[in-house]
């Protein structure tokens, strides 16, 4: 019988983004001085650098001021945000979305990934995940006791999509698959899966009966009018064996207010809201009121958005192509770059270090996405001229680290 | 090998406090007509009646203006929140608490209580409740896949305290427990466990080596002067065996920002905050900043809202004696009343319904607490008059519907 503290063991987070503050000051092997310049963290967006909608915090205070009806939601969110919500998610994915069955609203994305596979995963059930992808995927099925398959998306080498191993996934879901957990476009590689590939995907999901766990956090930053394809609009799938997953913590920047969405298969959302009824009871109800701008924002305003982002793409890609030996695949939605570094004399965790305290800069280690250890994850939204003097920075650690 | 289905058949939510609005009206086997009055949700708190401390939504505005570093905290909570809070619940609750390694912060003491249960439960544990308690407690052991051993607490032939039946706590704790969870005061009664009663728990934990989590989420609303005495001040455990669960939802009116706390043990906060991960990642960020008022309310303003809810007790307490054949055990602390009916010619669950339906009062059934078939519990933290006429009503529907 496996103990707690075995069953924990695997959930580590110290390297997760946004706890390496926790992480204790190693100086053995470092090697020369600093590099200084502005602290830039990569492990997040920097919402300083482009905030929440200014009506966010007007929606939250209108909440706060309804009192008891906004206080105490429904478990699955409160039901006028829902009855909108599901119109202004059906119009975008476009697919239906029934308000009274198909949605519920949690506490960010992550509550939202974290009910989905809860509400999925009976210990021992294989479940397939793409490698890389989000690093709190492996651990929740992990933590749920299911079996890892893990998928490997070529991301360098895919000449069209993403590069997800089509012939290995259906080996997994010949092999007793029950549940297939991917996102698009792709974290940590901002890849965007092409129609083709979710048409594959759909249709092996159909032939071995595996349901599928879509996240989509980040489709509404899809860059150079690149085309996007929900799954669920494909119409290829029983609704019942999908469930699509967003929130506004990304490109909206209201990660503070720790909202999300699921929407999909009603009887998974039924599940799913027993489980926040014991995990949290529902999303922080005053912050729900948020969600009233969520779809609704300015045209102009999310154009310009995604085309600074893309704009950073763009300069820190050049960045990093101007290191010999680096590779890196452009973002095509989302704010990740996943660069592959050339060969370091230290180990990539040490270098991750070294660009911390000797550089100021802060990256995910590739090891929390899978079996990377010569690449790391930075999420470029951030000061533009702060994202491109931090990558110079790196440039000028790569070669000091430089393997011989 | 359970099926999913099966594995959520038992957490239904149906008749947990909040989530009436999706039951669907029955007429049938209603006698009588309406029995007409404002409405009263007494499943929760009215934070209409009882609102948040003024300057809360003040401190959330601050905390969003903060930006980023407000938005992302370390998953276990801001460390300057943290520094801040670790001393006042220390001095609350009379043991030190180590800001950096014995206290997180969890989206509601829902939360909390999830996060203690995962990071101690091994499927196939056993794990002693008590009856009754909160609801949750339950659906926790089974969600984990615990196994359950309840101990009945005899509220209403305790001499002194509870009334927890030690002699049936010891047995389990012989019979190989792992866990014992109990709320003081408890919920639903209001009951105060004695200390008598809290060191006899702390001997047959120390002497079976049973991890206790202790939820004292109503410890600040103790009435007519009562002493209450805090289970980690006695200072009797070993602090790795006990995690104390408390939250500003309930007196302090902070629900809709969804906010807890679980201070004790470094083992299992550190295995709290790597389930947190990828639960939900933090309490919301922004909300987060609300705790600098927790523990510094002005002391007449707290000392007010205990009066006030104690003057409602009164009243209630004396509205259900008047019901011939009712008992009720006056609350010591905490915001409950958990009544018991004289016999009625329906089933508590239709008399619940028939509550709602016909006299506009929601109540939440006892079987939601243990196997209470002839019980409900309300929140009296509502509308002084208001609840007065509401438990008249209840009067009066006792009286249509009392068996012959």
């Amino acid at each position: 019988m496996i103990t707690i503290e075995e069953k924990f063991a695997k959930l580590g987070v110290d390297n997760a983004p946004g706890q390496e503050v926790r992480l204790k000051s190693v100086d053995a092997g470092l090697a020369g001085g600093p590099v200084p310049g502005v602290r830039v963290d990569f492990s997040h967006g920097d919402v300083n650098a482009f905030p929440p909608l200014p009506c966010t915090i007007d929606l939250f205070c209108e909440g706060f001021r309804l009192g008891a009806e906004q206080a105490y939601t429904e478990y699955r969110g409160k039901r006028s945000l829902c009855d909108a919500l599901a119109q202004k998610l059906a119009a975008f994915t476009g697919a239906p979305v029934s308000a009274d069955s198909e949605l519920i609203l949690t506490p960010g994305t992550q509550g939202a990934l974290f009910l989905a596979m809860g509400a999925n995963i009976v210990r021992g059930d294989k479940v397939a995940i793409v490698e890389p992808d989000y690093f709190a995927n492996r651990k929740l099925v992990e933590f749920f006791e299911g079996e890892l398959c893990p998928v490997p998306m070529n991301y360098f080498e895919a000449g069209e999509g993403a590069g997800l191993n089509l012939e290995r996934l259906e080996e997994t879901f010949r092999d007793g698959v029950k549940l297939f957990l991917f996102s698009t476009p792709n974290n940590p590689t901002g890849a965007v899966y092409s129609e083709r590939e979710l048409r594959a995907i759909a249709g092996l999901a159909n032939k071995y009966g595996v349901k599928i766990i879509c996240d989509e956090l980040y489709a509404r930053q899809i860059f150079d009018g690149r085309p996007y394809v929900h799954l669920r609009s494909l119409g290829l799938m029983d609704p019942e064996n999908l469930m699509t997953i967003m929130g506004p913590s990304k490109t909206e920047s209201a990660s503070g207010f720790r909202l999300g969405a699921a929407f999909g298969s009603a009887a998974m959302i039924s599940r799913m809201e027993k489980l926040q009824a014991v995990v949290s009871l529902r999303a922080a109800g005053y912050c729900q009121a948020v969600l009233g701008s969520w779809f609704s924002e300015p045209e102009e305003w999310m154009r310009q958005r995604v085309a600074a982002h893309q704009q950073i793409r763009d300069d820190l890609v050049g960045e990093f192509r101007r290191i010999p030996g680096c590779m890196v695949r452009p973002t095509e939605g989302g704010s990740y770059l996943f660069p592959r570094m050339p060969k370091l004399k230290v180990e990539m965790q040490d270098f991750v270090s070294a660009l911390r305290i000797q550089a100021n800069v802060t990256v995910t280690p590739g090891t929390e996405f899978g079996p990377y250890t010569d690449s790391f994850r930075i999420n470029f939204s951030q000061d533009r001229q702060a994202a491109v003097d931090a990558v110079r920075r790196i440039a000028q650690m790569v070669e000091r680290y430089r393997a011989e």
